[in-house]
């Protein structure tokens, strides 16, 4: 084993949000389960219970726990896996100098320090979550998701203190079909697993997983992608960014990285995820025969989804609906093919003039991913990369073959979710979930963006922005971040940061318009603060409270401007909510003497 | 006269956009008009002819023009209106103390060096676009937006080289009944105007403006706000933020000052404006009373009014809609009155007991604005603040309102745009259009966002942008863009950039999916480029080539790496795009060889 300079250990933030408490629920079928949430309590002034929030940032923002890298985060879930008396510990593949892309010497990331056993389903077993919800089971995972997606709806229900109460509506939203319940309880989430409608992705190896749920009649979800590749940044650089990515919200975190050290980055990451982790293990194959697409073989892929099913991968994107037919519906694209794992694909194909052998090799990919519980997200690898090719032929050719490939997933018990586009306009996109649901058996859907424009490079977060909170209405499980640097460049810190709080900002409206049925309680208490002038809970409710609170101090630095009835946008003299509060105050006591609405007696002037 | 310090003159950027060239095309019906466009152009292996761009930048984007922020611009538009023999010169009202909020000595903004006699409709004469439109008189106006409208339209269907033609599609979209046509003649123009379906804010006395349409059938347009307020910002400040907002693409600006030395601010801003410059005459008004609204008088915002119409105000907000019948509707809400404009005259109506006078005296303040051609915009004052209030009883009684003060304006020859919202879940946006275009005889709709969640302050340019795309494709002729720090404080200078670039990414995000036959001609030209690995052409295509570029330049600043088939994202051996183009040569050479999609020979592999 590599012995690690802890040095150079990354650096990650740690600490609770602003007037943020780590609150815990425990399970009831399973007692011991401790549910994370975030609750934020507000000034004594507004008279309302601390409003609680959705928690994926894990330990990192609970100061109880005391955090290092090199030791990796709790295996709490272990002790789960091992419980349900199906799995086995045995010797893992033994790591090559092919798995980090036979880096060497200085070059070589050291591997994670503590090594442990793989486990996998005992004799030809089914250890998903869909083979246990088949059979009516009820696994911790999902009563953990099952109290952590009913965030506040039990609040809600109870009221909560009079402000809170006063402005309670009940449901109020287009749904499009999706059918969310007031609560939702272990035995919903335990059919809509079975029914295939929903997600777990939860492999028994990833025993530091917090589980989640994707699925369309749950909390709609963002990921946020990472990884090095062949031209810059590192391993430190990536753990960082998994942190600070889910300490801003992103519920899933896909290890994107080309370069060399693949096979040791991606273990740090796990063993400090408490979110699923996803990749490409295509990208990881291609590494092994040198970049070579025509060069690779079922063997070596078959060998790095093992190996990456050893190490707790979530999911994986599979690009097997890259069939050899459709290569020539692209010949006449704008831009091709832009996936990556669907150009090498395609090349393999046009090469060898076979079809796809991840197509063909499908059912033994399933048997690998049912041992692990290693959930599918079946690739657009045919997705538009343009306006002008949003919707084609290729790409509904490819997403119909998604849809047999996931009636052979489930046959075998897999968990699938589906890729989808990618750029495509706005009158163009409820198109592509009406199909996804029609031809994919209602498994969720999981879209980059899509983009709504090619205009904007630099901007992509917001072309993708817009589309992604229109598909997550239109019924989107969960939505794929675009940063600022998409096309440019890869992402830092502060693109990620950003591209996170975007799609945070798209998948909280998609649950508004969708009437999910906590979602406004956040909308609502911070609007109460805004026209109440508490400026700190304001900000502390926000997405971002130090963007929301320095955006403040620019101009009115001071702390009592915190509590002062105005901002530096109209100034003391025209605050218009100031203002309002008199005329509440004034219309209150006038009451009957002010006409209703449409009753008015006074005609217009004489000039009107 | 006081005396302008030149050494304190404002610093504004000129000069170009990279690769473009400003041109300019004739009129037929007026051949002396100039009608600016940004012509870009493409690295010669492009085989394309320059992508040719709407542009409201004004001659600071045109390196043949000395720009003099104390000389103004020129006043071309000067002899269209004096060639019309409908006005007359003379002594404008006089300049008083409060004008400028009493500001005295150093605290007083000096006035703009050379002024000059305002014009006036002769005798009773209407002299707006509208009056012409209706007696069939096409103007140099119309004209001159018939010509800029029509932008690429005429090259699309002449084809444009190689590259453009192969892509050209011919129409596309969902439009919701907008009827936007192949090529817009002054014909159209001076139809739709007539209709009322559309405006063109052009005062008389704004000599120095290059007029722009606003209307459903025409290309989607964004207004950015400017403005000092009581407590930040100065004269120069927002001279300079005018500037930079149209650089980027505003196609109005709202100066929405509050604070001291508004008349001369204005002032600077009008004379330096090629965009139409609105207003809200309320918060001058309420200065001139010392802030006190119970204080206002018909008198004083009448005389206001004609200040502002004598400087050359295109458009003005009128907040006559806030009746007094609907003011205890807003008592119930969240965030009660959020309107600047609609909290005043609420106030003043509770106080006075007395309906708006606003409202009693609208055929008034119609009389003034024809003699100027100071369009409206019927303020929305009781829009709401936030996703709870959205679509409720008072804001859907003001807009009834507005549909009745339309055709008290239109009977006058007035021409109208109506104001819209807000806050608005995505799920309710749809209903605010319909009912727009229900109530206010399709005069053209003018929404601020709307913003499609309450929790992101510091991002609140992005949940409206959601919105805003939204409802520019449903009908919105104009979007009023939201800054990062809405809510928070005053935009500065990028804050302004970053408005008025994701507002061009909505409205264009709207044009494409309503099926502009124009809009997807420059996202074909940047999608061709980048697929190219043409990385100038992508850049200087994009709505901000700067920051495009500067991002590409973090990872890989080297000239050379400008015209690599590669980029830091995944790096050289990963390109996905580079292999898609070994695929075009290779699917093409095999051609008959590879099945037809859907005719695949070849089953599943023995494991499927």
């Amino acid at each position: 084993m590599t012995s690690v300079d802890r040095s150079c250990l990354p650096h990650v933030t740690t600490g609770p949000l602003p007037a943020s408490t780590k609150v815990f629920t425990p399970g009831t079928l399973y007692p011991d389960l401790r549910v994370p949430m975030r609750a934020v309590s507000l000034h004594v002034d507004a008279d309302e219970p601390p409003v609680t929030l959705y928690d994926p940032s894990g330990p990192y923002t609970d100061p109880a726990q005391s955090i290092s890298i090199a030791r990796g985060l709790p295996r709490l879930r272990d002790a789960w896996v091992r419980a349900r008396n199906d799995v086995v510990a045995y010797d893992g593949r033994a790591v090559t100098a092919a798995d980090n892309g036979f880096a060497a010497g200085d070059r070589l990331t050291p591997a994670f320090p503590t090594p442990v056993a793989p486990l996998k389903a005992s004799g030809r077993r089914a250890v998903t979550q869909l083979a246990y919800a088949r059979a009516g089971i009820i696994t911790a995972e999902m009563e953990y998701v099952a109290i952590r997606e009913n965030l506040g709806r039990q609040m809600q229900r109870e009221g909560g203190g009079e402000g809170a109460a006063r402005n309670s509506t009940g449901r109020d939203g287009e749904s499009f079909g999706a059918a969310i319940p007031d609560l939702v309880t272990p035995e919903f989430v335990c059919a809509e697993i079975a029914a295939g409608r929903a997600i777990i992705p939860a492999n028994i190896n990833h025993a530091e997983l917090e589980p989640m749920i994707i699925g369309r009649n749950f909390l709609v979800k963002i990921n946020a992608n990472i990884g090095n590749s062949a031209v810059t940044s590192s391993m430190e650089e990536e753990v960082d960014k998994m942190v600070w990515a889910i300490r801003w919200g992103a519920d899933t975190v896909m290890d994107l990285s080309t370069g060399r050290n693949i096979h040791n980055i991606r273990d740090w990451i796990l063993r400090n995820a408490p979110v699923p982790i996803g990749t490409v293990p295509l990208y990881q194959a291609l590494e092994k025969v040198n970049g070579v697409a025509e060069d690779l073989t079922w063997e070596v892929y078959r060998d790095t989804l093992i190996e990456q099913a050893e190490q707790g991968v979530d999911y994986v994107t599979i690009h097997a609906g890259v069939r050899r037919a459709y290569i020539p519906l692209t010949a006449n694209r704008v831009t091709g093919i832009v996936s990556r794992g669907g150009s090498i694909m395609a090349k393999w194909c046009l090469h060898h003039r076979r079809e796809n052998f991840l197509y063909t090799h499908f059912a033994e990919i399933c048997e690998i991913a049912r041992a692990y519980d290693m959930s599918f997200s079946l690739g657009d690898g045919l997705r538009p990369g343009s306006i002008a090719d949003a919707n084609d032929a290729a790409q509904f050719a490819e997403l119909e073959t998604l849809g047999d490939l996931t009636r052979i997933a489930w046959d075998r018990d897999c968990q699938v979710m589906i890729e989808g586009p990618g750029h495509v306009p706005m009158h163009k996109i409820k198109a592509n979930m009406d199909k996804q649901l029609a031809v994919c058996g209602e498994a969720p859907f999981y879209t980059l963006g899509p983009l709504t424009t090619d205009i904007a490079p630099g901007y992509d977060h917001i072309t993708s922005g817009i589309g992604a909170a229109m598909i997550g209405w239109f019924g989107t499980a969960m939505l794929c971040y675009v940063t600022p640097k998409e096309h440019l460049g890869l992402p830092d810190r502060k693109d990620v940061k950003t591209g996170v709080i975007t799609y945070k900002i798209a998948a909280h409206a998609a649950d508004l318009a969708k009437g999910h049925p906590a979602a406004r309680l956040r909308d609502d208490a911070l609007s109460r603060a805004r026209f109440a002038f508490r400026w700190e809970d304001q900000f502390n409710l926000s997405l971002d409270p130090d963007t929301a609170r320095a955006f403040h101090d620019e101009t009115l630095p001071k702390d009592v401007h915190k509590s002062t009835p105005f901002c530096s946008m109209c100034g003391p003299k025209f605050c218009s909510m100031r203002i309002s509060h008199d005329i509440r105050a004034e219309a209150l006591s006038v009451g009957s003497a002010v006409p209703a609405a449409g009753g008015g007696e006074e005609g217009r002037g004489e000039g009107a």
